[in-house]
C-alpha cells in the first residue's frame, strides 16, 4: 500500500526534497524528445493524477518505461519537487520505477484515453472507476455516504439494518422480486395443486424489500431516532435513467415528531450533505461543473443557500391551473403531481426548494396520518430545481383507530399484527422520510442515468457482473 | 423530539435548576406512601433511564400518572436536580406530566417489567429494542457500524457498494437463493422443456450474493483501498445459534499489499473496533459484563493489548498433534479446522488473538494466491479467544495464468471474464478480508445467539416481521 495516498502528498503529508514511493496505474505517458519520459499517475484517492518525470538514465527505461500506457501498474520512486507544470503544485523525479502490471494488447484495452461514452463504459463496468467521471462519483458517493451516517450518529440517531428478505409487500410499492430455494424444475404442491410456499425455505412466500420504513418504525418507538440505509428493490419493468431494480435507500424516522419536524429535519440534511460534498470533494465538483453540467455548483449552492418554501399540495394545484402553462397532464386536484409539475413549481414559481405537504389521501399510503380536513393525509414531498422529487416523507398514523381504517384489507391488517401493535403499546407522533441514494448522487453530480452512480447496476435484461 | 436526549442531560447537556421537557417511555413507576411517584423514564439514547419525581399535587395525578406502567409513552416537563437515589446523578422534580400513548392491556404487554428469556423476546422482535439487553445490543451495534465507517472513512477508503442480486455463484460458498419475477404457478419453458431462465428479470438466473469481493475488487483496482459493508446470504439448513440466512459483512480489500499487510489491518482494525465500544458505550458494556457474560470485558481487554501471534497452518497441525489433547476430529495436514482445534490454538496454546497463515490450497477458494510451495494458498484467519475464527481472508491470486489454473471449472472462468480481466489490465499484488459483523457483536456483547444481535433475524423456516 502507499504509505501517503497522492491525495495526501498533493496535500503536503510529505516535504518537499523527500523520497516519496508511489504505487499506482498510469493514465497518461508522454515522452520528450529531451530523453524525459512524464507519466501521469492515479490511486484513485483524489481528481488528478500525480505526475512522475522518468529520465532516460533509468536502466529499464527503453525496456520497460517507453512501453507503458494506460491502464499500467507501477511502483515510482523519486523526490517530490515543485512543479512548474500547469495544474499541478508537486510532482516527482524519479529515481526509480518498476513495473507492476502491464496491459495485454494495449490497442484493445477497453478505457484507453480517448472519451468513451457512459453508456459504452456500463459495459465495462469493471474497468470504469479508472475513467475520470466514475472514479470522481465514486469519491463523492463515498464522501456523502460517510457524510450521511456522521449526520445521524452525531445527531443521536441509531442505524437499523432492517431485513432485506420480507415475507410481505407491506408498502404496495410495485412489482416484487420473488425470494426462493424451492425446486423450479420440480415445484412442490399442495392437495389443491398449488404451488407449496409451506415448503419454501421460510416456510412461506418471500421477498425483496421494498422499503424498511414498516420495520424501523418499531426501532424508532424504542430508541426515539433511527435510520435506515439499505438497499431495497422494485421489479418494475423501466428501462429508463431514471430506475433501477436495486438501488440503495436512506430512511430516518423520529419519534415525537410531526410533519412540520421532518421537513425541518430533511431540509437540514439535504443541506448538510451538500455543503460537505462541496466542501470535501472540491476537485471533482469542478470535473462535473466542467464536463458534465455547467450549472451543477450554481444549483447545489442555491439549495443550500435557501429557505426552503413550505406549501399546501391544495395551494399547488391552485398555482398550477393559474399558471397560463401548458402541461402534458392537465392539472386537477386528486391527481398525483408529475415531473412537469413539480418542476414547475420549484423552477419557475419559487426558483429554489420546496417542500408540498398535504396530500389528497387516495394517492397516499396507508400509513400516513389523517388530517383533520378528512381529504389528505400529512405527507410532504422535497423538490428541488432540475430534478422535482428528491425526498418523500410523512407523518406516520399513530392512531388504531384510524390505522385500522386505512388498512387496504384485512389480509394486510392481519399480516402487520406488529405494526398494529406499535399503536396498541406507547404509541407516539413519529414521522420519517425516504432518499433514494442514486438520485441524490444523480443530483448533486448532474449525471443524467442513474446506471452511471451505482458501481453495478442491474436492470431489466442485465445483472451483469 | 426530545430538545436534549436523556444522554445529553446526563453529561451535563442542562445545568441543574434548568427546566427540561423529557419525551420517551416509561420503563417502572413506584408510589411511595409520601405521595409521591417515581417513573423511569427511556428514550434508548442510554443504557439507563433518568428519574422523574411526581408529586401528587399534579391534576393528573390519579386520573393518569397512577395508571402509568411499562411501555407508556409521556412527556414529562420539570426542574433538573441532583439525584439523591443511587447510581444516577441527576433526576427531574416534574411540574407536568403529559400521557401520550398507554398501554393497551397492561397485563399482556409482552414486555412488561418480568425478564423474559431471548427465545421468547424474538417472538416480539418488534418491541425487543425496549428492554435493557436488546436497547443495549441495539446501541453497540451502531457504534461498531459507525466506527467501521470512520475506521476506513479516514484511512482513506472507499465504501463500495457491491451488488446484493447476483448472476453468479462465484465464490461457491454454499447454497443460493433465488431471485425471480417468474410466474411460479405458469412457469414459461424452453424447447427443451426447462425452465426458461431467459424469461426472467434479468434474462437469466440471478440469486442473492454470498459475498461482495469479487466485485470490489474491481474497485480496489482502480481506487486502491475499498471496502463493503452490506448484506450477504447463506441458504443453508442451518438451525444454529451461530447462522443467519440474512447477515451482514465487512470486506476491506487493498492494493499493492501482501497477506502481511493484511493480517495487519485486520489487527489494527479489530483492535480499532474493541477500543471504540469499550470507550463510547461503556454504559452497556457494564451491563453486558455484569448480566450476560462475567468475562467479556477482560477477554477484550485481552484482545486490544495483545500483540496478535502469527502462525502456519503447518505449524499449528504440529502443535495440535502434539497437545495431548483428545479432539473430537482428529487432527491431520490438509484438514480444515475445527472451532475446537481455533479455540485450543488461542485460548490454551497462545492465550491470545492468532492470525493463523498458508492453508492447503485444497480447503480453500480459488482465488487465493498460490504459495512457492505449491501446496498451501496465502489465506488467513484471525482466531481469537472465545469464539475462534472472528476474520478470514487472503492475498488473491494476481498473475493471471495460475488464476486460470485454479478455477473449478471453464464455466466458471468464463462467467468471470471480467474477473480476469482485472489480470489482464495493470495487475498487482491485492489482498482482503471478510468480517461477519454479527459475529463481531456476539463477541463484543458476549451475547451467545446471532440471532438476538440482528434486529429481525431471518433462519429457516422464519422471515417474520
Amino acid at each position: 500500500m502507499n504509505k501517503f495516498s497522492i491525495a495526501e502528498i498533493v496535500k503536503g503529508a510529505v516535504a518537499l526534497g523527500e523520497e516519496v514511493v508511489i504505487k499506482g496505474w498510469v493514465r497518461t505517458r508522454r515522452t520528450s524528445k529531451a530523453g524525459i519520459s512524464f507519466v501521469a499517475l492515479h490511486d484513485g484517492s483524489c481528481f488528478d493524477p500525480i505526475q512522475i518525470v522518468v529520465p532516460e538514465a533509468l536502466e529499464n527505461y527503453e525496456s520497460e518505461v517507453m512501453h507503458l500506457g494506460a491502464g499500467c501498474s507501477i511502483i515510482a520512486t523519486g523526490t517530490l519537487v515543485a512543479s512548474e507544470g500547469q495544474g499541478q503544485s508537486v510532482e516527482v523525479q524519479a529515481t526509480a520505477l518498476e513495473v507492476v502490471g502491464m496491459v495485454d494488447e494495449p490497442e484493445t484495452y477497453p478505457i484507453a484515453k480517448k472519451r468513451h461514452t457512459f453508456e459504452f463504459l456500463r459495459t465495462q463496468a469493471h474497468l470504469r472507476p479508472r475513467t475520470n467521471a466514475i472514479g470522481a462519483v465514486t469519491r463523492v458517493r463515498n464522501t456523502l455516504a460517510n457524510t450521511i451516517h456522521n449526520y445521524f450518529y452525531k445527531n443521536g440517531y441509531h442505524w437499523v439494518n432492517t431485513p432485506i428478505i420480507t415475507s410481505s409487500d407491506a408498502e404496495g410499492a410495485g412489482e416484487l422480486f420473488r425470494v426462493s430455494t424451492l425446486d423450479m424444475a420440480n415445484l412442490p404442491r399442495n392437495d389443491q395443486g398449488k404451488v407449496d410456499y409451506a415448503k419454501d425455505f421460510f416456510g412461506g412466500e418471500s421477498f425483496l424489500t421494498v422499503s424498511g420504513q414498516l420495520n424501523v418504525e418499531a426501532y424508532c418507538l424504542a430508541m426515539s431516532k433511527v435510520y435506515t440505509f439499505g438497499p431495497t428493490f422494485r421489479a418494475e419493468n423501466s428501462n429508463t435513467s431514471r430506475h433501477l431494480a436495486e438501488f440503495w435507500m436512506v430512511e430516518p424516522e423520529i419519534a415525537f415528531a410531526n410533519l412540520e419536524d421532518d421537513a425541518a429535519l430533511a431540509e437540514d440534511f439535504l443541506k448538510h450533505c451538500i455543503r460537505t460534498v462541496l466542501e470535501e470533494r472540491a476537485d471533482d465538483m469542478a470535473f462535473f461543473q466542467q464536463r458534465v453540467d455547467k450549472e451543477v455548483i450554481n444549483r447545489l449552492t442555491n439549495v443550500v443557500d435557501s429557505a426552503f418554501v413550505h406549501m399546501d399540495y391544495t395551494d399547488a394545484i391552485d398555482i398550477l391551473q393559474k399558471s397560463g402553462q401548458t402541461f402534458e397532464f392537465p392539472v386537477e386536484w386528486g391527481m398525483d403531481l408529475a415531473s412537469e409539475h413539480e418542476r414547475f413549481l420549484s423552477e419557475q414559481h419559487v426558483k429554489g426548494p420546496v417542500v408540498l405537504k398535504n396530500y389528497p389521501k387516495d394517492i397516499k399510503a396507508f400509513y400516513m396520518r389523517m388530517n383533520d380536513d378528512e381529504k389528505t393525509v400529512a405527507a410532504m414531498d422535497v423538490l428541488v430545481p432540475g430534478i422535482g422529487e428528491i425526498i418523500g416523507g410523512s407523518q406516520r398514523e399513530e392512531r388504531l383507530d384510524r390505522l385500522d381504517a386505512r388498512f387496504p384489507d384485512q389480509e394486510t391488517a392481519d399480516h402487520l399484527w406488529w405494526y398494529r401493535d406499535l399503536r396498541r403499546y406507547g404509541t407516539v407522533p413519529h414521522a420519517g422520510f425516504g432518499l433514494g441514494f442514486e438520485r441524490l448522487i444523480n443530483y448533486v453530480t448532474g449525471m443524467e442515468n442513474i446506471r452511471d452512480v451505482i458501481p453495478f447496476p442491474r436492470s431489466p435484461g442485465s445483472a451483469l457482473f
